[in-house]
């Protein structure tokens, strides 16, 4: 059993996250195919990616593999890490990758959805950033994707609070380009894909690189930058962390103590 | 008399602006008190806390006691200015502040609510950046709030013109986070609360201080700040400052010359 | 006959670009005449600038004169290249410019409204961001004045389909300040001037000047922006510049093949 | 009598203060005579400015002139201050500015001379930074001149002990380009000058402020910078300020108390 | 036995690190102690501070220690690491902190000398600087320490080759303000403290600050700081770091393999 | 006949510039087999690399090979120009590499030999910097390339002037690491390299990585950049840049106008 496929349509890559029975979870394997569907899509010179679940799907993705943290003393958002390298990749991909959405967008999935271009999702999704559920110090560079999408509020909303954010919210917060009901979301986007084809490629890539390189341009001082780290490390050195993580394990609500 | 008061309700702490009777004026013993507020909701470790002024104010704060405002040639916006100084107790602090709006929010008092994490306001508020009706060069930092919430057209349009906007397009352009009638408004918030502290706070904390630090990362050469310092002294230094200040202060309309 | 004219009345100069016939395209004499008007304006110490088409037009401006781009090899969005001037004294004029739209603004005309200080639409405008036609690679400090004006996916949504935003989009994005109906749309944007010339010229001027240069603080290395540079020069070293330049001459649709 | 004048010799513009009586002080008459001069080589396309104090001199300059200081909470180091304005027109001149010293430099015609593109000096030359000795804030950019020239254990150094830097060690830090005897200093810095004079003007000019903007590139956030500000305010609002000058007018030695 | 000790001289503070016996090695308690010696010296409002070992010391200190240096994967040089602390710990003092060095200075300790404001030392003082020694990663403010006091080709050569740099060769490239013998090198010190006494400790402490913000302004984007902190994380979890820290302790040379 | 070999002896590649008929210009073939030799060297895992010319030469490297320069109206410093890429691949090679000076160097080799982590010389060699003498708008991390390893005031004269710094000085300002005779050169830089070869290699590689992060790290604003390249775009479309490429390539002194 595969946990996704890439199918290429001319120059359209669509990559199919597949692993509806563990809601699509942000495993290595899962990253690693995620990242061979774009390898595969560059080397087809793909004008544009699709990013999508499966259709009807309830979950488009639950986020990181919790299993798979690291742990204590130690940083699950490091620079090698499985999340930091998928949105990179999608990122530095020379062309447009749309997130086509349907169902719940949690944690690290969330950021993986809001670091592509483009994301047009149906009505009935939700956009949840969930790191203060199991007591993750998410990573600046993480929340700098957020805050480049929409204003600040929002942004400290979605992640002190860890409520869901509805569809039609998120369109007219910039966070979602486009709502479109099930039935036509597939072609919705296919219609954008066929529209790109038709502009200059090397135009598009050096103005998606500009627009990566001014989004990242938020510049800190290193001391600054130890700063937060040292805050960062409090946290994953914490028991809170820990706690987090197992009661996640044990399907029970964490009992964190702020220490 | 007391022109404030805070209530620690378990692990939420609700700061009260009560001097109704000079619309809640950013005096130096307002922000005094508001300051002492965070300080004892920080000594209790609060996970959320509330500002707000009292259920069915017209207007929720005013902004400068301008009878307070320093003569000309002088900055009146400094680093020890007290507006200056509640809107880093804010930021600053551990753990999310909401800002419970009703009424008008005018001047600094605008920005005080916007240097909050998140906004929740009733339908009739509204939202004033009013340094021009008085002639008052506003700080390079206290611009850079409004510019991390909303995008710069709709900051310009109200340092420009001063004129309020409506909670509801406040709330479709990302600045007010939820709109909530009078009646149901306090509830709503004590929700969010409630939500709050079920997660955890070493995760909320660094991430709060993360987006601060981000929020603050647009970087100037020194040579910039000094030339727009020089402007600003300018303007301190005008007659029109003196004029906005002496008008106010008589209830008449001001009478600029640009000199 | 003129391509476009500069009225005061007041303290409020109106520039309107009268060239229909030519869709308002932005040639160097457009742009000259534009720039002619701020000056005229700033001579008589204009407290606001209206910049319109004339009523009931279709096209405010079609944007590059594509006739006037500069051969291959050879960037057409340098320094000195009159769109760019044109930004830059917009964004420097000591006073609000208001964009007054009505019909659509393409390419670099869309830059050109985004650039001023707010922008009041009729129901029927439209706003596409089309160098991706033309093959055209976009420079850095453009795409930053529209990254500063709404949310990073709609912004790449526009550069990468040249799809256009219709003005209702617009507003709910913060793109456009306000939605008026063409038949009081100038009596709108007159109200706004009315209310500037109320306030302190000054403070206004410092205002502006201070989130001109908060809104170009995303500062990049030396050797970042070089390496911008040279993915830039080979887009304007490519066939496909050459094509997409021709095809628009042709009227006919380009065939792009990324080289 | 004149304090200063400026001769042309081809293109060459040589810039003399001839201020001995009063050690050639940097009042505002005074540096309006250095613009005015270096005005006066700018039209004439000169490709090299020499500044200088007349030969045999024993003070090149001593700074500040201390009775314009203004008075107490007002920032003597502000953007249009006579020092300020006179640094930049060196930074900015289109061609090379070489100092040629003979004699103590003080204060801020340290920082005068060395904002030059070359120091050449006398064996008896000194170098001393004094602000210290009047209790005066340096401005953030002007410190940058002293890091930009050599290591900062020598800036700290001067400006924290106020003593002088002789030349021959200023030559070893790199302060100084050249040590020349008095007898031979005019002719060796008129040699530097016909040798640019072969060169390419442009060229020297886009190096020169290419590296200006280099020098200048540390940039800092605006939060950052305003807390220094607020420190600067402090001490010039500061007893020790007024004693300062007041000491220095009244010829004997300051009492500093730290308040 | 007692490691150091910190002594007032009216308004000069000395710290003197006493732990021959293990050549001053930077152990937890010796910084604790020196950071101890320096709020003693803020207490007492002490105008400069001089920190050294005992007169004749061969080793001013020997750095790190490494029995307490983490196991592997864990980052050695964390903002809370006592190194980093007591770096900062100098820099903010609010006063200046003379490095009187007298012997070896290795490692960690070359830092810790170099972040005081001025150093001076004896001919027979060397400075080293052998992280590589270890298979240390350098963090990068640590690395800013050097860089700001003397040029980048020194720098490398201290970090690459983990050579000693004489103190005659450290003075001529600005790492050390003044050579002195010995039996004068006390008194030297003292001198420069009383002179120090005499200027405006307020003066002094901003252009300390300002030039501490100025040496610390080399922002870096999240995305390059994160890849950074990538890198170093392969070097603490690679055996060779590990090989680095039981070499020493085994007192043999180190057998490294870049794995 | 090669004009350049790389030759591996142990752990240390040595490569050897060996056209001194052509006084080692740096064509496209010469840069290229320097890159080659660095890919040798780093497939190799060579722990060192020195780059030299012949013993015995005159001249180490004469920079440009003008005759591969480009026309003019185009950028002769861009990202992918030879110059730029050697550069790159010196800063980015994962082990220090040793610049070996015999003998004059020149215009952009002067670049290149400062752009290695050292630089060892012998005391007949001298660094000048020449594109004024040929009217070339060098560009902004290039000369950044020079500010970082010595103070600005010597900078300027290199750039201002083009007079050569002969070797005993430049070892006095921290350019040259250490100055030894012809006849122990060799020798001297092997023993370097052994010492190198005793430390961690992955230490040296991230501290390498981390200094030319910070030594990149002075920020600019897009606009700036901008304006800079506008700048340059006039140096290089000028009648002088064609003047100077011509009268070098007719071996008579140029006639600059300044336009
Ligand atoms: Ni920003
Ligand atoms: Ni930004
Ligand atoms: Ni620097």
């Amino acid at each position: 059993m595969t946990i996704m496929r890439c199918e290429l349509d001319g120059k359209l890559a669509v990559i199919t996250m597949t692993n509806q029975a563990k809601r699509n979870v942000l495993s290595e394997a899962m990253i690693g195919g995620i990242i061979a569907g774009l390898e595969q899509a560059s080397r087809a010179r793909a004008r544009t990616v699709i990013l999508r679940a499966e259709p009807g799907c309830t979950v488009w993705s639950a986020g990181h593999d919790v299993s798979e943290l690291p742990a204590a003393h130690r940083d699950p958002l490091g620079w090698g890490d499985p999340l930091r390298v998928v949105i990179r990749a999608i990122e530095e991909f020379q062309a447009p990758v749309i997130a086509l959405i349907e169902g719940g967008v949690w944690g690290g999935a969330c950021e993986m959805a809001l670091a592509c271009d483009m994301v047009v999702a149906t009505p009935n999704s939700t956009f949840a950033l969930t790191p203060a559920k199991l007591g993750i110090p998410y990573n600046i560079s993480g929340l700098l994707t957020f805050m480049n999408v929409t204003g600040i509020h929002v942004v400290r909303e979605m992640a002190f609070t860890a409520r869901p954010v509805p569809a039609e919210r998120a369109q007219a917060l910039g966070i979602v380009n486009h709502l479109v009901e099930p039935s036509g979301i597939t072609e919705f986007c296919v219609g954008i894909a066929r529209d790109i084809e038709k502009l200059a490629p090397l135009a598009i890539a050096v103005m998606k690189e500009e627009m990566r390189v001014l989004a990242s341009a938020h510049s800190i001082t290193p001391r600054m930058f130890e700063r937060v780290q040292g805050l960062r490390r409090r946290v994953y050195d914490s028991q809170d962390y820990q706690e987090g993580v197992k009661a996640f394990q044990e399907k029970r609500p964490p009992s964190f103590t702020g220490e």
